[in-house]
């Protein structure tokens, strides 16, 4: 399996012509030799491949990665220089969104008679396309938060504060075998709905109100993102149109998915129905993004993203409808392309769903 | 505060005869405007100061920053060079160690006509030393994570999971007040011990060995960050004796701070303990580090720092002995310097403890 992948970064390598290529983001490293630590390097040319570690992590280099010589190193970038010097290398290719200028800088001054080439785009879509152990681990994470959200769900009620839940939520994820979260859970309650990243806050939810929880979960390293907008008591018309809207466009862009297609079109297809329904400038964001070891990677699925879509991609499909003062409604799955089409791996269901303030007695 | 802040910086850009400087890194944006979103950057010139905010964190930003003209961006790279081209900027300075290199590629491209300068020393002092508000920030994320640490401690014994002790930690700590952590809580027992960064695994605590934890908390962006060693049952004489080297080497590198020394008499002062009871090999890691609005900055306390201490800095003391196949001991406390000496930050007690395990009934 890293055979392959790493053979792939030869591919490029050659195209490049490159005497090696830097790999120094945590998602390529892992993608790349199975290493899950949080911080390393691997320098892969046309014969060999070089992992390199420093001193907490030497051992579990040795453990987790095959295929690779394994190095050393006090600092990374002084690690970096000696060995591609050692090795002869002239023309070195590095990921550029990922090495920052300060680092880039200081390779460049160790290692001035090397030409350094900045690539992403070769890279990035490394990833996208996922094989079945991928999606595998990516249905477990899916699983894990499904498990928990729903028995979190029971729970809420008018009175409880956003960030309690979204405590809850962590604690439950964790214990449900969920490694790092992907991100700061988002419970956004009634006006606050309307931020798309609003972190949960010390607000409580009342009755009335729609609530925005987005959560994602990992497994074996691959996350898992979901966002569900649920109504507090009896909705109003508004509420219900605008969710049935935001449903609706949702529905339709998974409906329209299939190899083949290009991600600005699948875009289109939910940003249309919203359009048309009145809507367009409650709708700000791209409609969705790759996931698999990264929470943001290829392919994005954005007005301007001319990726074709192919069988094994795997993204979020997540319109929504923010309106300042009001609140806002997303509702978020992810799906993987098959061969003719796609099935979504989130595993909540998205009818709209109200959950009723519980009846006090006497 | 704000504006003493900004106004170090416009020192900065006079004496470096720049036109602006571009901030990006989130711990700079905090410090300069009390921004405390994840993404956004300042622009700040000779006379005015921008901030950049995108649609997610407008009106965040006009809440939490003051004197400061909001612009809001789509993309982020896209915004900074249309301002500053409307701004008429001919020098501007960057975060190196921020910045990607990508990103500085895009900015570059965008701003042919413009030298782009990178900086990074003069920045990263810029936070090292603290003022009140700031270290009292500090000191209630260390009694969060003191209280919370100690009602842990009473519920571990043989048997108790790493994996299990890090998230109840991480529960009692969010629920406690704590925002986002600074690091996957350590909890490394036995031989897992000898590796500084053993994130919790799912490996069972056994009578007889030690346990090193370390965690941190959050309080108003600033952290904390402590390490205990906990013994479980009773100690061998190899343990004991260890320790008691740890704890003094620890102890007189504390006694030694004071205003005026460099951050490498300080480190110093511990590792020379420890090398001379025969463990120079197992102590591989600075002595300490700053901690702030970031968990790892200025000053850095290892053998290669000549940085000068003064009154108001924080840092931690962070000395370890580490056997690979026997385990390690780590001793951590966070001080601040003060006038003719320093003060601990951190509450939890670091003399030796034994957790005996509860002596079973029947």
């Amino acid at each position: 399996m890293f055979k392959n992948r790493v053979a792939k970064v030869r591919e490029v390598l050659k195209k490049k012509k490159l005497d090696c290529l830097l790999i120094t983001s945590l998602p390529n490293l892992r993608y790349l030799s199975g290493f899950s630590g949080s911080s390393g390097a691997l320098l892969i040319n046309r014969d060999d491949g070089y992992f390199l570690a420093d001193s907490r992590y030497y051992s579990q280099a040795r453990k987790e990665t095959k295929g690779f010589i394994i190095r050393e190193y006090r600092k990374i970038i002084e690690g970096i220089a000696e060995l591609s010097r050692a090795a002869g290398m002239k023309r070195m290719g590095f990921e550029a969104g990922d090495l920052t200028y300060k680092d880039y800088q200081k390779l460049q001054e160790l290692l001035a008679k090397v030409k350094l080439l900045p690539f992403s785009k070769e890279l990035d879509s490394l990833r996208a396309v996922k094989d079945r152990d991928e999606i595998n681990s990516i249905k477990n994470a899916a699983r894990i938060a499904a498990q928990c959200f729903l028995e979190l769900k029971d729970t809420i009620q008018p009175g409880s504060r956003e960030r309690n839940l979204a405590i809850e939520l962590e604690y439950k994820l964790k214990k449900g075998g969920s490694g790092e979260l992907p991100f700061d859970i988002i419970v956004a309650s009634g006006p606050r709905g309307a931020l798309p990243h609003g972190v949960a806050s010390e607000k409580k939810i009342r009755n009335g109100e729609m609530v925005v929880i987005d959560y994602g979960s990992r497994y074996k390293g691959y996350f898992s993102d979901e966002t569900c907008t649920l109504l507090m008591g009896i909705p109003t018309r508004k509420q219900k149109n605008i969710y049935q809207i935001v449903k609706a466009a949702h529905d339709k862009a998974i409906d329209f998915i299939r190899p083949g297609k290009r991600a600005s079109q699948i875009d289109k297809v939910a940003r249309e129905y919203i359009r048309q329904a009145g809507y367009s400038r409650g709708f700000g964001h791209a409609l969705g993004h790759g996931v698999g070891l990264a929470i943001h990677e290829e392919p994005l699925i954005s007005p301007d993203s001319s990726t074709l879509i192919e069988e094994g991609m795997v993204f979020t499909i997540e319109p929504g409808i923010y309106l300042e003062g009001w609140g806002g409604v997303r509702i978020e799955d992810m799906i993987v392309v098959t061969r003719d089409g796609c099935k979504v791996l989130t595993q909540v269901s998205k009818e709209m769903e109200c959950c009723s303030p519980p009846v006090l007695k006497g």
